[in-house]
């Protein structure tokens, strides 16, 4: 099967909002082995969604279509849909009544304007949106299928992924199954060096594989297509064991796994309390951290020491180390550390100093310098580290290489 | 003129990239007065590419195409606009001379592949690219301007900047000036009836204004177009000292000003210093403050003091006071306060502590109750805010406000 994003909206056009609603769109079809064969954004006029929805249908099976479906005058989708499709609007009691609620439930007042989003075309399948007040609209015209849908992105999803993308798996062929597997600490092109006859092998058996790489991490997915969704899994699984024995090293999570969860489970098994000191990443490791929901059953705060002051009189550092050292080093985060453990008096801690730039640097030490330590009472491990130039990327690779170190000391 | 974007990339239809080049092209044609049709992302293909060339023409004077010049046999955009504007590949030498410099410069080996990126299409002006080694090239048939650019954003947008869009703003007609007001802490709509009359006259005027909404932030960008750039810029900016009159107590910058950076400049001004207390909030302040490049200038540190039992060794905030009022009072930030401004001996603390979700809340305190507390030896300021249900925006809104509530005492 074929499908086709149409996007409408000025808002996409000028700039005003980026168009996640595309990508995330695309990779849901792409996961049931739909192909996607172009996502255009288009304005918000009768003229440009017609001329669309003409040229659309010439290559493609499955349209999707997103936006213009709100209850102010410039929201011309539905109008435009009846047009094309000649079609009349009825009224839907089942949508009217759950508009009716939608307002009563926020004590707002109803216009008639959102009393007529129950008006949908007579010639679609009206799909229940329980996210707002504009419902989805599933056409069917010479063999191809057209799907309009609200364009804010929390409704978006909850149509595709409760009514339109079921409907759409029924329709495509045989068994679809994803595994995607993490790793860290690794770079994408070295990775690719090191596993490339397992790729080969895993190519030559049908399966496919996709490079997904972020900054410090890079997701491995696997993907198999297949007659029998049970055989598909096996063997996408297969090769997902022999990825965990070639690589165990760079493996941290599979699928929607956080670091910063997995360190969290981690620390709740061991019944292990964590504490933070930083400094070039300046409070950043700790918002990943307590981005967790719940994480406060193991997480028990951070000084943020961005002086040298404050590394002393909070932390203990010493000041004759900071002088012989300077504040970006081993012994300095050693002693950071052990700070720590004695002023949280929790289980773990990690440290972090480092020259996050642009200035800052020195032919020693250049911007992208940064020492992490990860301890316990019992075991202390200093890390150095050379990341690159620019500052925001510095602090994210800052934290997340140091969780995966506490991750490591965790598993040990 | 009427613009229309390409962008080719395989990774884009499936959701491996977001799309974040149309909305940036999008943003600067509109601020040129160029009018965005659409925005197209197609697959990496020869067949597509030319398809694509073809039926845009149709409809636009300017045709904007990134993507598909990388030197793998994949990127094939350089080939197909070869066929299609009936040209041959020439050498040239300028550009190999500055790849030849790129790859020593970066101590990488040079492979013929990358030697080939310096034959171009006789048919075009190339455009040099300092960033990389693909050029941009700019083609003009039948009245229609085709220009090519590599996909990475950075070499894109260093294109965009130096080379097309200033040969773009030289063709279209008249004087442009845009110029954006920096609200905070009042709601888009509410805001839209606040400035109603003033919006009737500035229109009328025949000047635009576009509300661009983010999380507790409203950008108000007004623009002018006309004869004279001396006249328009007059124009908009006396429309903007009108709106100053109108909101001062909303308005904290302008253009492109960010409020830990004004807040930062008001500290260095006045030669004070600041720490952090925060709470739920959980670092994501001071990372606010430590993105800003020289903020050691001012910013002394952060304690995220998650726990109670934190608050009160580390910040001395009293036992009694969390059993009468809770972690999540004002009181309780009040002391925070108090005990950060000894612990950290700055001129000013801030201080967070609320419900950020998604659990935790209570029929008195429902998740979104943030207390925040900003002050110094001579005086404190406490409030109580509700946002909303999302733990992520909480953060956010959390932050933001108690930021914008120090900018406000800075300016008192």
């Amino acid at each position: 099967m074929r499908a086709k994003i149409v996007n409408i909206g000025d808002e996409l056009l000028i700039g005003q909002t980026i168009n996640t609603n595309a990508a995330w769109m695309g990779e849901q079809l792409d996961l049931l082995g739909i192909k996607v064969v172009s996502s255009i954004a288009i304005a918000d006029t009768r003229e440009a969604i017609l001329e669309e929805l003409e040229s659309a249908s010439k290559d493609a099976q499955v349209i999707l279509i997103t936006g213009g479906l709100g209850p102010t005058k410039d929201d011309i989708t539905k109008h435009t849909l009846c047009e094309y499709f000649d079609s009349e609007l009825i009224l839907n009691e089942e949508v009217l009544e759950g508009i009716e609620e939608y307002f009563k439930s926020k004590g707002r007042e109803m216009l008639q304007v959102n009393r007529d989003q129950a008006l949908l075309p007579e010639k679609c399948e009206v799909l229940i949106n329980t996210r707002g007040t504009a419902s989805g609209m599933w056409f069917q015209k010479d063999g191809v299928i057209y799907v309009s849908m609200p364009g804010v992105p929390y409704e978006m999803r909850y149509l595709m992924i409760h009514e339109i993308l079921p409907r759409l798996k029924a329709k495509s062929d045989g068994g679809i199954y994803h595994y995607t597997v993490k790793t860290i600490g690794v770079g994408e092109s070295y990775l690719a060096e090191e596993i490339k006859e397992w790729e080969n092998e895993l190519r030559a058996e049908g399966l496919k594989l996709a490079y997904l790489p972020s900054p410090g991490i890079v997701k491995l997915r696997i993907s198999g297509f297949g007659s029998s969704e049970k055989d598909v899994k096996d063997k996408v699984h297969s090769y997902a064991d022999k990825l965990e024995e070639l690589i165990p090293q760079y493996i941290f999570g599979y699928n929607k796994d956080q670091l910063s969860e997995i360190v969290g489970i981690k620390l709740l098994a061991k019944e292990k309390t964590l504490g933070i000191c930083e400094s070039c990443t300046g409070g950043y490791l700790s918002h990943l951290l307590t981005s967790v929901s719940g994480s406060s059953a193991y997480y028990e705060g951070s000084m943020v020491t961005y002086s040298n002051e404050l590394k002393m009189r909070i932390l203990g550092v010493k000041k004759e180390t900071l002088e012989e050292y300077g504040a970006v080093s081993e012994p300095v985060v050693e002693e950071m550390v052990k700070g720590g453990l004695k002023a949280f008096g929790t289980d773990y801690t990690i440290a972090i100093s480092g020259i996050a730039g642009p200035t800052g640097g020195t032919p020693d030490k250049p911007v992208g310098t940064v020492c992490i330590a990860v301890g316990s009472n019992d075991e202390i491990r200093t890390f150095t580290f050379l990341f690159g130039k620019s500052r925001e990327r510095n602090i994210h690779m800052s934290a997340i290489y140091a969780l995966n170190e506490l991750r490591k000391m965790l598993d040990d």
